[in-house]
């Protein structure tokens, strides 16, 4: 096998290794396979070709613009995932880890393509929360924006996930508008130098959006300012040494770790051995402690059960385990491939010893294990190993060293609390999960651990075969958690690409909050185009353009027969001292159904024209009672356009119906497609 | 005079001044009115007083309980304000600036109170943002929460805002249920240590709720972990030291700070000399200067108005701000106090002279002004003083070089770009205003500066009469800046809640979420009372009782009839072949709202009964076409049950409407007062 040369792409070129260059080794074979890093890269050219030319294209993109960018990038990196996957063995990852790290890479990219278009405006400024009331009469209100920042995002990747560790951090800040410098743990940087290939080459993204460094940083830290942001996975001790950096700390660069994270599953005091749950937890932790040969940030490193059942929950698991074909990866018969480098094996083993003092293995010996098609000695190949800690509380080591490897550690709990104890005593996971179909333990674990867990994993047999994994982020979810797993936070949808944004409180008046939102703000100027609103087209429709109805007035007959024809006969619109009772009403008022519908009667344009449906209504306030003799009229004015495809777009209008003393009585909006 | 001895507040004991202790010197008269600071002062017994007493008392109220304290705490503040406005003299603040800070700290506290019962439940744990569907069948779910972090706050605060520094950091802490420490900067500290006396003695707080620190905080900061939490007001010098601090790094506590901070005013384009915008520029620029003596975190230091007004600004400040009158505060015909100390006159005097470097002196001479009923050379008097910037590109001091008194500087620029690059030469500020009545040069800013501001207040003609000043932060409102400014967040609603509160990723079956979140999910059991709902009181309704209805076909005469009657003549519903044109509709469908007037037909009890009042409807979305034909039926289930008042609470409804295939047509929630 020759030695691959692996590239650093610097505003715009690709750049071989040089002086300073690092050799990698197979994880299997333990032979070199390829070389990586340079030390003559010039960070400062980086940065400053990502903040003048990567900056300015993406910000010009709106959010669904990048949306659409994301989908098509996902859509040719999985067109061209083989590849990935012949590279990536050479990790020591399985077939069913590669699905994990480039397949879940994509579709964690495919998610927030989608949560763009959904969640997000089609512009430039996101609007973040609601509109705050600051003034009596309303000429002085406020609103939250986000905006992308104007440097650059760095990324420092952990070995374990070389496509989904950079994907995952890259389609938030790719969504949010800021260019990206992706720096990939050099041992598994050749898988990521591939998929960054594979992107650049696409031709999808915009220059300067997208540049990889492998190898070593260099300074570069030293150049971030007020607009750039770092974001880290990896050891606790470097986040530490990163966040420390003196220039990172005066200049308030926006700095997120995640880092080491002694994850917890605990079994639920109901999960008995027998029921569906006490199997189901034997499977997740087997699982979880296998997958990736137990080098993932949010596998189990401890297994907290009731006291009474922990002899059942080592025989079973040991059972489990049992079963793991170690091996060659390659192999279609492995089950468990190999850690990732030689040194990392060490690493692990030292960890293993250090757990030793404190529990004893119940399971495993990395002594004494077959690995099939593939010299034990040469590769990184570990068994998986099981540790029983039988004094939870005094053991310090069991919540607070990681062996980054298929190593984990059960110990007994006496009661719920004992069990959430035990688990905060990793002070700050990514995850735990409680195997438990009793709500209220659910309940309980949820304000008594969520404190110290950036997710908590809930699961049992109604939820079983449709449920993701304890080890799983899910680009839907936070992903990060406090204390010593870096008090960082990843992924969560939407709140993922507001790391990579400002948020900048705005203050005005509704004319100006209504330019800055494009959408219509209550009190802002209120057009008239000189013909019905519903006979204009999605594109002649202008943010503010307003139609008034004349007024209709209500009487009891329409009230009685809108009761009848309906059938709600509630007694608030039929009797009149029974409402009378009622401490909302003077009397017989008309439904609030009759309003909308009437309100509807009085707005729409009868004649086929652009508008083709209403399509539903939020924020529906009822005000103020109407009663017999009142007058009702509306006024409906364009709130929000938003494009959804060549055919129509959706128009979301403002709504409010009134009374003959200019009352309101009602307020909603309104959602309609428009044609095109 | 006789010499205060302020005390700290320390596990439940007030813990007078010892070893260490320091003298406070009045602000107006350069004597010793105050002392304070007790080296013994034991840290880790506060710590854990409010870790294990504070907290869990805390804990265990729901958010309304924690706002309807809040609420008490500010009205009984108010009752004894006067108290507090007699010591504050002393620190140089006029009547109009006790106003600023111990008025507005109450009305931010009440502010927290009111959005509390409004925007949080009454509950212990926060429901964040929206259900996401994590799996096809809808089995297995997520849903971020928020509890409250298990530790203490310890909040660091600046002298200028002896009471508003400390409430609108408690407010949102406490309503969090989250113990705080307070430490007040020392110069001002007798005024802080009034209001927690205050608090204490009204025994509206649990106990450990609220500390105090009068001094220093000797090594507390190295005993926080994963969940304590700092918040630092101050310098920038201070804040990079606390913040360097190994152990809160190592730990990852959350640390925020708002710092340093050069804000900048714009005079926008088309605002000329002459308008009510020039106008209102140079008022809100000289209020800006003089309130507080210019020590206030958001004051203008950097005035930025084009070129060719430049002198007519100067003209006009200059007149504006030689009438303002310094002197004794507490003389009425005083404008302006005095700087809190002879410490802080001398750093703004030498702050001014390396202004000047850069700079013209143009308006205010330290070494002659005039100061009435007090002696300049005893008080830490200075008069305001503008500079002007020629060369504001090369310049480097005035746009980082904070003098912290009425001190600012002019600068002219060539267009509105350049104005965007000037402003954000600060380096990340808390507030930049803007006077514009322009909406296009509003979104051009918010999209150019938004990045390096934490907030953007635009004021012009149609705002001004309402506009609450360019620095006042908002308790709906966020306040802090990126960069410079410290790189945190504080106030903004309930944002700032969240701050003390860990958010979660929960991912489980319905029945887990229900459990967790108080509110049914789909998918979740539903109950069956065997009464209608509608009959069962507030108290007895159970989240997940449901109502399923009959069914009822619709007509085609409903459908005309429902038209003629309501005036709602669309052409989907009366046109087959213009419906069938349509990309929605197979041909003539039922009104949106007959099957919503329909629907309440079918659920309606109609007598008398404790369901007082549809209040309103929110997230209503029709799934499919409705044709004649078909039969409608409707699924109604208790999502979520709001206490009121004593008299009824909200109960939100969650309901679908299907048809005779089960297929859902209509989704929404119903909101619905019912009697206790």
């Amino acid at each position: 096998m020759s030695i691959q040369n692996i590239s650093s792409f610097a505003a715009g070129h690709w750049v071989a290794p040089g002086a300073g260059a690092r050799h990698i080794a197979s994880a299997i074979t333990g032979e070199v396979i390829a070389t990586a890093g340079n030390d003559a890269l010039d960070v400062q050219a980086m940065l400053d070709y990502a903040r003048n030319v990567g900056g300015p294209a993406l910000r010009k993109m709106t959010f669904h613009d990048r949306a659409r960018m994301l989908k098509a990038l996902a859509l040719h990196l999985r067109q061209n995932r083989k590849a990935m996957y012949e590279l990536s063995f050479n990790t020591g990852a399985t077939q069913a880890d590669h699905q994990i790290d480039i397949d879940g890479g994509i579709g964690t990219m495919l998610v927030f393509a989608s949560k763009g278009r959904r969640e997000m405006p089609d512009s430039t400024i996101y609007v973040d929360g609601e509109l705050e009331q600051l003034s009596r009469n309303g000429t002085f209100m406020g609103q939250h924006i986000c905006t992308p920042i104007q440097g650059v995002a760095v990324h420092i990747n952990a070995f374990n996930f070389p496509v989904w560790g950079m994907l995952e951090k890259l389609a938030p800040t790719l969504l949010a508008g800021v260019p990206a410098i992706v720096k990939p743990a050099t041992s598994t940087c050749y898988v990521t130098e591939l998929c960054v290939h594979i992107m650049i080459d696409s031709g999808i993204l915009p220059d300067g959006a997208v540049q990889l460094v492998a190898g070593g940083l260099g300074d570069m830290l030293d150049h971030l300012n007020c607009q750039d942001a770092v974001a880290f996975t990896g050891s606790a001790d470097t986040a530490l040494k990163l966040r420390s950096n003196p220039l990172i700390l005066g200049n308030s660069v926006r700095f997120t770790s995640e880092a080491d994270s002694l994850n917890a599953s605990i079994l639920g005091p109901d999960a008995k051995p027998g029921s569906p749950e006490f199997d189901l937890f034997i499977k997740e932790v087997s699982r979880e402690m296998t997958t990736k040969a137990g080098q993932k940030c949010t596998a189990i490193r401890r297994i907290i059960a009731p006291e009474a059942v922990t002899e059942a929950v080592i025989e079973a698991l040991s059972a489990r385990l049992s079963k793991t074909v170690i091996g060659d990866p390659r192999l279609e018969t492995t089950r468990m491939g190999a850690l990732v480098s030689a040194g990392q094996k060490r690493d692990v083993l030292e960890k293993a010893a250090l757990l030793g003092t404190e529990a004893e293995r119940v399971f495993g010996n990395p002594d004494d294990f077959t690995v099939e098609g593939a010299d034990a000695n040469k590769g990184a190949f570990v068994p998986p190993m099981l540790f029983h800690c039988a004094a939870p509380d005094t053991a310090k080591h069991v919540h607070a060293s990681e062996a980054f490897g298929p190593v984990s550690t059960l110990m007994g709990y006496r009661d719920l609390d004992h069990a959430i104890a035990l688990a905060n005593k990793g002070q700050g996971s990514l995850v735990a999960s409680i195997i438990t179909r009793d709500a209220e333990v659910a309940r309980e674990v949820a304000m008594g651990a969520g404190a110290f867990h950036g997710r908590l994993y809930f699961n049992n047999r109604d939820s079983m075969g449709e449920s993701t994994g304890h080890g799983s982020p899910l680009p839907h979810m936070v992903h990060g958690g406090p204390g010593r797993a870096g008090g960082g936070e990843e992924l969560g949808g939407i709140r993922a690409v507001k790391h990579y944004m400002q948020r900048t409180a705005i203050q005005g008046s509704p004319d100006i909050l209504t330019g800055i939102r494009q959408q219509w703000v209550p009190g802002a100027k209120e057009s008239d185009a000189g013909a019905h609103p519903f006979t204009r087209r999605f594109g002649e429709l202008a943010v503010g353009e307003t139609l008034y109805t004349k007024p209709r007035e209500i009487t009891l007959e329409d009230i009685e027969h809108f009761a009848n024809f309906t059938g709600d006969t509630f007694y608030a619109h039929m009797d009149e001292d029974a409402a009378a009772r009622n401490p909302f009403f003077p009397g017989r008022v008309a439904h609030g159904y009759l309003l909308l519908s009437f309100a509807a009667g009085l707005f729409v344009e009868p004649n086929e024209g652009p508008v083709l449906a209403n399509t539903g209504l939020d924020t529906l306030r009822f005000m103020k009672p109407v009663v017999a003799g009142d007058r009702l009229k509306v006024r409906l004015t364009v709130k929000k356009k938003t494009k959804r495809n060549e055919e129509y777009g959706e128009v979301r209008w403002h709504v409010t119906a009134s009374n003959q003393d200019d009352e309101m009585v009602a307020e909603y909006e309104l959602l309609t497609m428009v044609a095109y």
